[in-house]
């Protein structure tokens, strides 16, 4: 297998995660006025720009900019009804069949590149997983270069075998479900394609459930996965906030906007993408101020940041508060994780609370090398600093006056840092 | 390019013509009672099992037998709107999930092979596509496997030149628009598949307007393209004479099935396909009893055998006596073309009738090997044997003396056969 493939990295725009398009469908109808920036965050401060070549990273995002949604696209995600029935509508369909990507802002700065997205935020969102994967591929690929062919064939071969552990741990726990969502932080295209195609063969339909990378679900008849990301919460609470009244409390204009952005994803999308993601303005906020419908209608919780066990006993408790039964409830775990963590996690939680697996970067990028942990995030909407906090303050973002804003309105206390490995 | 490509010839049951799924979902919703029998009948008397060997053609269909509509197959089918809002319903989209293709009956008979499928309607339908398909690839796979490799590379240049003396033809004449209606005779998957990609490349899009194969118009991102068959009103017809009651007229029973036919197609999908065929019982029955709303409502005909300059002028004939002007109405020719022969039609209709080609066996197999003339048709619904007319006695089918009513009951009176070259 040649590991990192040729370039062009990205070759269609549904090589992208599904919760993109739920996502920007959802901001097309409702805040299509916002202008957004979208901006590269490394968190872990990896010389990028000694291993990435300028000149090979802007033919990568030109070439992007080339990309249109095809017949072929349009049809698949018209057809998408895993979640209810014909859920992207004719009016979104229409808007990705004409969309041109806005173009890019690339710096070199020191070591590490400045990298952002400026425009509508219907179409800046779709940025983010092109341009983190072409920074990963073009990252590792310079790493692979430098190999020799035995090199590189053991690098291959490292890969398959940690697969391998992988999918035997799998089949020792026939409870524990998962997901790929390694798309962002994936070794390489070739790979992510590679390794898809094998879990499906590998394991049930049941324990290896999809994929979140739309192209690949396509590729290999998958279920598309996704739930939803912070930047919803983040940009409608900035807008919120730039617009709101003289004298209105910065509490109430972020649960408002937190009650705006859950009730309209539920408007658009009902029970079947009923995961709501809780840590934006960190989780404690979320269960003291998410109303008794969401305990009662969604059908669980994403956790992306902070203690995973915690966070469990945490959920329950805000369901039983709820009268609800934690066993009819779900919570999707896809913060970090390896498949031990995951083992671990279901032992704690089966017969407890429903679970399941969104695992990246261990399943997409575990060849060997260190992976990097960059992210591509919304940190202005209509000129205003978003902001992040995150049950991890390490993974917080947003300019320190706006956080330190939000840390009060919401009281938050977290003060333990975990560091991003991935 | 190795031009026949490896076993087995056909891997997706999307690799057929988008009228089978058309047609399927109408025979699904009012026909689905239906049992028929189709057989595989050779017009050019090959001697195919002389070439194909009988392991290998079972290997073949037993194969397809074993395929299903997956995930993403279902995605593009329920994402088809090309011709209307969504035209495929959840009903039928279940139907083809769970479908599995009855079994076949192949024996040896002489130097030919009888073929039939027998069963439910909806299912048997689908056999059509794939099981010409094998039977053209393997035939000619033998006459490949003869040559050596500088013959064989002179067979692919060959084909490459004839594509490329057409597409200079096209060239010539911006006003011809065709589509590539090949699939069922093709000679090979492979170079079907390279022929789509390049007229797609090489022609603009409002000249080679698409093709009929499903997996192809997928494949790359093209038009998906298709009219409806004649088994519609042949077992349709069939099924109205033996259910008729005593003393019912012929001439009647026929018009009604026609008048049926004609009405469930156009309640299931609109102006959007509304392209009829004429021929089944001769398009001198067709001008004679389709009524107004067909010339009014409908986009056009399709004109499917005998002499299409004579086809040409009496529908225009049809269109005036009918108080409308031929201009805004279409002929699909689709008997027998080639580029030379649609540019005949093309400068003998321009300015008087709307035409656009459906151009199969010279696009798809013209490599320099005469090719076969096979059909796979339903010649029995409910046990009855069914009749075609069609506009050249050649093409005729049915038992001797079913065909004598039916042209008795229709005042059939055409008497000269061309040969079926293709």
């Amino acid at each position: 297998m040649n590991l990192t493939g040729k370039s062009p990295v990205i070759n269609s725009l549904l090589d992208t995660d599904f919760y993109k398009f739920t996502m920007a469908q959802l901001i097309f109808r409702r805040y299509g006025g916002i202008r957004v920036e979208f901006n590269l965050i490394d968190r872990s401060h990896a010389p990028l720009a000694r291993f990435i070549d300028e000149g090979e990273l802007r033919g990568e995002l030109d070439h992007i900019r080339t990309l249109c949604f095809n017949n072929t696209d349009l049809h698949y995600l018209r057809g998408t009804n895993e979640y209810g029935e014909r859920m992207f509508g004719e009016d979104f369909l229409d808007f990705l069949k004409n969309l041109e990507l806005p173009s890019y802002t690339l710096a070199r700065k020191g070591e590490s590149y400045d990298l952002s997205f400026e425009g509508p935020w219907p179409a800046v969102t779709l940025w983010e997983i092109p341009a983190l994967a072409v920074i990963n591929e073009l990252y590792f690929r310079r790493h692979i270069k430098e190999l020799s062919r035995f090199e590189r064939d053991a690098v291959c071969a490292r890969g398959i075998d940690r697969l391998k552990h992988k999918i035997k741990t799998f089949r020792e726990y026939p409870g524990i479900s998962f997901s790929d969502f390694g798309s962002r932080r994936r070794f390489s295209r070739v790979w992510h394609y590679y390794l898809v195609g094998i879990l499906a063969e590998e394991l049930p339909e049941n324990q290896f459930r999809g994929t979140s990378n739309v192209k690949l679900a396509m590729d290999h008849g998958l279920m598309p996965m996704g739930t939803s990301g912070h930047e919803l919460l983040m940009a409608a609470a900035a807008s919120g906030l730039e617009r709101a009244e003289k004298g209105a409390g910065d509490f109430e204009i972020l649960v408002k906007a937190q009650d705006d952005i859950l009730r309209e994803w539920y408007k658009l999308y009902g029970e079947g993408l009923s995961i709501a993601l809780t840590d934006t303005f960190g989780s404690d906020f979320f269960f003291r101020t998410a109303t008794g419908w969401v305990a009662e209608k969604w059908k669980g919780l994403r956790q992306d940041s902070g203690d995973p066990f915690d966070y469990g006993e945490k959920a329950m408790k805000w369901y039983l508060s709820h009268g609800i039964d934690p066993k009819n409830k779900l919570i999707v775990f896809s913060d970090q994780l390896n498949v031990e963590l995951a083992v671990k996690l279901h032992l704690s939680f089966r017969s407890r609370i429903g679970h399941t697996f969104g695992i990246g970067t261990n399943l997409t990028n575990d060849l060997g090398f260190k992976p990097i942990s960059i992210v591509v995030k919304a940190l202005k909407a209509d000129g205003r600093s978003t902001v992040k906090l995150s049950d991890n303050p390490a993974k917080s973002m947003g300019n320190s006056g706006e956080i330190e804003r939000y840390k009060k309105a919401v009281g938050y206390n977290i003060t333990e840092s975990v560091e991003c490995v991935s």
